[in-house]
């Protein structure tokens, strides 16, 4: 296998109210990515609790305790895989909780977290209604870092929306943008894939989108998804619980990249956009 | 009819290499957009001059003076409509040619011209080869004005690529982005449909692309298109010659930011997007 192919699993596991439950599931899922030569692990938002506000504080572990930390650092250990942990609610020292991801390598070391730095406070009537921020700190800080052979940028779910935090990400690197993310059946309907490529689109990265998948009755829309960097969807999950794998070439964003040379295309003199930490 | 609601009218007209025809066939469209109650008439990139890059200066003209600015004006005063006019190639004063839009009011004054910042320079072997900066200079501004009762963005084709500007163009107030553009079969079947939705969700505005119709043996995409502030297609043209109209609701913008409010929840303590003019 070439050095620029990297194999990915994106794990879209239905998340129940058991959190020991969904821990052993996501571990099996990420042993089922490996044996499927994958060399990335990729969990979706919220695996270890239901998404609900208000469990949050119920279900948060405070890094490095926490048997969910330990879990993902072990398997990543044993099946020498990278394991991008979704995310999962985080308790810090001052008893602040953020929806973080967090990132393992290969031997179980922290590669670094995403703490989620938009959070989702909608009003759709009727339709979708959620005040994370009632309950949750916001992340200050994008989060691109390096692990199996690729710059990663991590964004969770909301994040997508905002093309500033994308756009920062690729200029810093990142060649894979990853979204764990739930959205629900009306905007996952109206929006999801349209973020996915766009974001991968004018930035010309692999994006993807690592969505838990529904449970009975459920209502969340699933559909994790990657595309590549001219904007094609190279895999895309249903609704159900499944494991996704793709195979990811870097040589194809460096060819659209010297087709459509976006990047270097930008109008620095008319506009910037800055990072300001 | 209610102040927030304004019909539009995209006129669609293929271009032939006959600058006469073309004129007169856009002030034919033109007209027939005010006969179908259009408030405002909004012409392709280029209409007046097929999109070769070395036919640019032949056809160029100096504002004021010029047969397509003269009809533009005439049509826009005995109509009683705003008319965005599309792009055409302008020379100035020092002899470099722009591709520029100019806008005129209902009673022919012109209201602002866009100068194409972002040049199409692009290289995708055996599909899309050109250079506009070969021949044409570049745009440093960006062009957001008052028009029939709407604040209007105005970008030229390649220049919704870059999200940059349409973020800034939604940020001055815009709240219909208008983008009169030739897109190719290959980046219109990939991409077209995609930025225009793209923008218009991440900026919660109407967007609306304003492409040439095709001809025989032609290799335009087409597909004007009208996208409201959730994304949704409002109306889409194939790939002949027509006039599409659509009437649009300003209050859909603003419901859609009350649900969904993406442009208040910017991290601007995280980053920033600068106009640089």
């Amino acid at each position: 296998m070439k050095a620029n192919i990297v194999t990915l699993g994106i794990c879209q596991m239905a998340v129940t109210p058991d959190k020991a439950v969904n821990n052993r599931k996501a571990q099996a899922m990420i042993e089922r990515a490996a044996a499927a030569k994958c060399q990335v692990a990729i969990l979706p938002e919220m695996f270890n609790c239901p998404y609900e506000t208000k469990l949050f504080s119920q279900y948060a572990e405070c890094y490095p305790e926490g048997e969910t930390f330990a879990m993902l650092s072990e398997v990543a250990t044993r099946e020498k895989i990278v394991v991008v942990g979704g995310s999962v609610p985080e308790r810090d020292e001052h008893n602040h909780i953020y929806n973080t991801s967090f990132i393992f390598d290969e031997r179980g070391d922290l590669l670094g977290r995403h703490r989620k730095v938009h959070l989702f406070d909608v009003d759709i009537p009727g339709r979708t209604v959620c005040t994370e921020s009632s309950v949750l700190s916001a992340g200050q800080e994008m989060t691109v870092i390096k692990a199996a052979g690729l710059t990663l940028g991590i964004g969770i779910c909301y994040d997508i929306r905002f093309p500033e935090l994308s756009r920062l990400m690729a200029l810093a690197g990142a060649e894979v943008l990853i979204f764990p993310a739930v959205f629900g059946l009306t905007t996952g309907s109206a929006h999801w894939e349209l973020l996915m490529r766009s974001r991968a689109v004018d930035n010309q990265v692999f994006v993807i989108g690592a969505a838990p998948g529904n449970i009975a009755n459920g209502q969340v829309y699933g559909h994790s998804m990657v595309v590549n960097p001219w904007g094609d969807i190279m895999a895309m999950a249903g609704a159900e619980e499944t494991l996704l794998t793709v195979e990811i070439n870097i040589d194809t964003m460096f060819t659209v990249r010297e087709q459509l040379p976006l990047l270097k295309q930008r109008r620095l003199d008319v506009y910037a956009v800055d990072y300001k930490k």
